[in-house]
């Protein structure tokens, strides 16, 4: 980690003070690694209750007024309204002000902040931590959400190297393992591990929520079930944003579920039980094994 | 719960010892509801390891020579195996040894109870605790592992009720929440919550262990993903077995989420973020309520 107190961000702008913008603001505070964070909240008991947690120093509803004096800008909305707000900010940027975001999805993000940045678009650096939980809101955030978890950054040719260095060390001074990655390996990646799971999970639920037999259902339920279905509780506008502006990645992320399921329906349906031993043993040795390696990278 | 200890039962028998099975002789022996158990496993590690454990007292390889003199005997081996097993006790049982499963499915195991056991069916109590992790074996048991959770015991119009009272005993003494239900409810419930799920994790971890970026992949993957996969960690047998004999109650559940899935995914195709928005709030409220009525009931 780089000696991030030694260079304190100025003046932070975090547009969206939820879960992970909540988060990234304790955590480089915890690190001393900025002096103030303003934040930019649509509701003004969100905006005060930020400022009671001790996670901002003040708040506005309007990014334009802060926007100008920013070293940095992060965005941390719902990707489906990163366009208004880069249009609005736009006109009222800096030359030096270096702008990121935390959207899941990152050619839909990349691709809209080029249409909208103009010249400033050199200092947009595409960001992702690889970090959440199923809650939403700022009274979910914790100085350690990033701590030893992946941060992607996607820059593009036009990315200017001092922004992306700058966006880096930020990340570093949470505990973040920063790396660098394609736009569009990014999106293939996470439509397959985050945003396809994700998908299956409402789905269930909400099979199960139809069911007569409802309430006994969600009773018996084993705690298996209420893991499997955890990320079916996460925040229903973000993941629509996501399914909306991720399609292509994603659609292809669950044609290839759905031809390997319907292999599975047909083994049942067949019979054909050392064929299911066979796939079963196969995703139980992956899984064990990406955990493994996982685990041995943390220690 | 009952003074189990009053009436300890004198001789148990777990044909099987692995997670429930060990778990279950754990419990019962913390709580002096027991006086001898009897493993029968097939491998003489796993019965070493289960006596240097403290979870038996002495193991066999061929349960015949012991549920002669056993008061309860209890089948905690994969579902496949119960015919081998059941036909194999059943001319050595006494008049008034009572047998028990674990069984996940309870329609098949009936079945398979009537045909093997003769006379002593009616001293046969189908049981499901609704209980386990991931982990397998003898070495992953607990001796809370059933405590506040539910036990389903689905007797039928044959079962003695001296037999259901002395398995509902047994079961309360390890902290259980033990209710009776249908054999075809247990199994379209079960279908529902539990044994669809683990197909459909397996189907996903299946798809990204066949993913040319698997390393990548795994790496990636956040939490949430490791939370959702976690039932896909689960032992392969057992989980084939449970698809081969609860066929067609699991078939029809698939079948509501593969329809539930093609609507998500033309949703996505044709971009109707409102449709997609409702769907995953419906999700994510059944999914809050059912957890937070789960918990009002623990506490």
């Amino acid at each position: 980690m780089i000696a991030a107190a030694e260079t304190p961000i100025r003046r932070l702008v975090i547009i969206g003070v939820g879960l992970i913008g909540g988060s990234l603001a304790r955590a480089l505070r915890d690190a001393g690694a900025v002096q103030e964070v303003i934040g930019v909240a649509r509701s003004a008991a969100t905006g005060e209750k930020a400022i009671a947690l001790g996670v901002i120093d003040r708040f506005v509803d309007d990014p334009r007024s802060v926007v100008e004096d920013a070293s940095v800008v992060v965005i941390a909305t719902p990707v489906g309204s990163f366009a208004g707000v880069l249009e609005a900010i736009a006109p009222h940027l800096n030359a030096a002000t270096v702008v990121t975001d935390v959207g899941s999805v990152k050619q839909y993000v990349v691709d809209t902040a080029r249409r909208c940045l103009g010249a400033n678009f050199r200092r947009f650096v595409p960001g992702h931590p690889i970090a959440g939980t199923e809650r939403s809101g700022v009274q979910a955030s914790v100085s350690d959400l990033f701590r030893d978890r992946h941060v992607v950054l996607t820059p593009v040719a036009a990315t200017e190297p001092m922004a992306l260095r700058l966006v880096t060390h930020m990340w570093e001074s949470t505990g973040a393992d920063v790396l660098e990655m394609d736009v569009t390996e990014h999106d293939l990646l996470l439509a397959a591990t985050s945003h396809l799971p994700h998908v299956i999970a409402y789905a269930l639920v909400h099979c199960l929520a139809r069911h007569p037999d409802r309430g006994r259902l969600f009773e018996l339920a084993a705690g298996g079930f209420y893991d499997f279905t955890r990320i079916a509780s996460s925040d229903p506008i973000m993941w629509r944003d996501i399914c909306l502006t991720n399609k292509e990645p994603l659609l292809q992320a669950l044609n290839t579920f759905q031809t390997q399921l319907d292999a599975m329906v047909e083994a049942i349906g067949e019979q054909r039980g050392e064929q299911l031993e066979s796939w079963f043993k196969e995703a139980k040795l992956a899984r064990d094994a990406g955990l493994d390696s996982k685990r041995d990278k943390r220690n």
